[in-house]
């Protein structure tokens, strides 16, 4: 994926944790994503189309999803429920949200956001694409944002655009 | 989400599953997904957005995923490895892909397909969704789509269009 593209995801993620949460996050080397790691607490996932297609994968451990959930409701839950599910599935809509302004060119539309949970899951992205790891660590402990923007192209994953 | 949607996608499920892997689908009773059930072993999820924005999740047990491998390999892998998600993947991209071309009226365009691993993961939808879960089985056992196209709208979950 485009340094550009990687970074505008970096700085979305960097300000939406700041502006909604007062989270100060600090993010590390991104890095093309190379078979199934890591493994995940609960990740927020969205689609984006428009003259390129793509996946945002936002991923939070669960002590920094608990910690998120806590600064928007004021106390924090014991485990991860639906208003924490909800709560990182916001933050994704949000953070694509911006990626689609920053990258106006590109005419992205988002998809429904939707939350997966379930200790210990992977992503993984299509063969041909070359996803970007980017990782980040806060006080609440780490995040991750796991995203590709791909050319349309005709090969056997993407048959159908 | 409406009818009209879910039974697009009923056909198109079972089409593909049909022309590509040969493998002959029954669907039960599709119904609204009500809290985070069930829990999965691979899935398949693609966004899709245009007059409408919506995600499916295509999820196989492990033995489905497994033979739809075998199918389309010759093959039958050991584990559910890099091979059989991108496999779970381009399903979920070719059964979009039908969706969107009965659904032409709509403009939808497709995401990244991108596929979670990880036995007991679950999905959640935003809630103000009333997203629709499909169940199908096979001889190779149970095959869930879970989906919702959902209008644009300005709630707290659907602040970017």
């Amino acid at each position: 994926m485009k340094t550009e593209y990687a970074d505008s995801f970096i700085t979305s993620v960097v300000s939406t944790f700041d502006t909604m949460l007062g989270c100060d996050l600090r993010h590390g080397e991104a890095f093309t994503k190379d078979g199934r790691q890591p493994e995940l607490d609960v990740s927020g996932v969205i689609g984006l189309s428009g003259k390129i297609k793509g996946m945002l994968v936002l991923s939070l451990s669960r002590e920094a999803a608990l910690s998120a959930a806590e600064a928007l409701l004021g106390e924090r839950p014991e485990e991860i429920d639906a208003d924490v599910a909800d709560i990182v599935g916001e933050l994704a809509n949000v953070i694509a949200g911006v990626v689609k302004g920053e990258l106006a060119d590109l005419e992205l539309c988002l998809g429904l956001p939707t939350v997966i949970t379930g200790k210990g899951h992977a992503v993984g992205f299509p063969r041909g694409t070359t996803p970007t790891c980017i990782p980040f660590e806060s006080d609440w402990g780490s995040i991750t944002a796991e995203v590709e923007l791909a050319e349309h192209t005709t090969d056997a994953f993407d048959t159908t655009n």
